[in-house]
């Protein structure tokens, strides 16, 4: 059955939400079975993610996070601005959220729910970390936590942590730092 | 400063788009520093993926994805129907899309998408497969690919799937096998 075509063919687009970061989408598709059906999509920028150690420890954030209505533990990360390179997003989001600059390694670009949105998240790792503040945006608040990454990784393992991309991130950055 | 209160709180909330699927949120809130701004939200009715293992191969699902415009290669997964438990929806989702019906172990509960989005992915290791299936949604259109374990080990590490999701379920089932 792979090669078979599953495309599903845009038919009409309607924007029911402009935001400030998000776009929603409610689309008409022609469904390979010349059927027809609706798509909610949502249009985001994307963003980054990055694995930062110092030490053997991973570089973390606290942050309140509203969607979820609680504080999680993260690794740092954030949204692409317009025109940005995902590189480029990393280096500044890791100096905004934790002050450290690092040399980056790409991890590897992932869209986080396929299923209704477009955002694609870009992980990286940071080593050999220098101290290189940048101001954090206006409306963000966070605390900084240092892990050992293998510590990390145990958690991850036993479900303690919230989001996948720092589940995902850290497994990754682990896997890294074992093959070199 | 982890003990800091980063707690936002809501002062209006607006809901702009209310779907099939997704309810989108515009919401005010008060800052920690006493400002206000805006938190656009995404809610979404939660999901499962399920890593199911037939003879140490993967089975797993090629799909069009109308918001990535594109074909990908997952684990099978879905949304949690209205008052449905995440582990009968694993063992629903898994009989539609792939026809086998299993042994699960939950591995763990991650959000996608913190920073927008409420949606939780609660992901489990399906073994013991027999044959049982269910009829698909009637607007999914479905192949299967197995793979063998190791090579969707090495094909996360080489970037080689699409979403997260699909990538942290491979790694933990890995994991569980490696720890019994």
């Amino acid at each position: 059955m792979k090669n078979k075509n599953f495309t599903e063919v845009c038919l009409t687009q309607e924007v029911v939400f402009e935001g400030k970061v998000i776009r929603v989408q409610k689309d008409t598709v022609l469904l390979p079975n010349g059927q027809e059906s609706t798509r909610e999509v949502v249009h985001h920028p994307g963003a980054v993610a990055v694995a930062a150690l110092k030490d053997d420890e991973l570089i973390m954030v606290r942050q309140y996070r509203y969607a979820l209505g609680k504080e999680t533990l993260e690794i740092p990360a954030g949204k692409i601005d317009p025109g940005e390179e995902p590189q480029a997003c990393a280096i500044r989001e890791l100096r905004e959220e934790t002050g450290y600059q690092g040399e980056l390694k790409f991890l590897g670009r992932f869209n986080t729910s396929p299923g209704f949105a477009d955002e694609v998240i870009h992980i990286y790792l940071a080593t050999n970390l220098v101290w290189a503040p940048l101001k954090p945006d206006e409306d963000e608040f966070i605390g900084i936590k240092a892990i050992p990454l293998d510590k990390a990784v145990e958690m991850v393992y036993k479900g303690e942590f919230q989001d996948a991309k720092t589940a995902l991130g850290i497994l990754l950055a682990d896997r890294n730092k074992k093959s070199n």
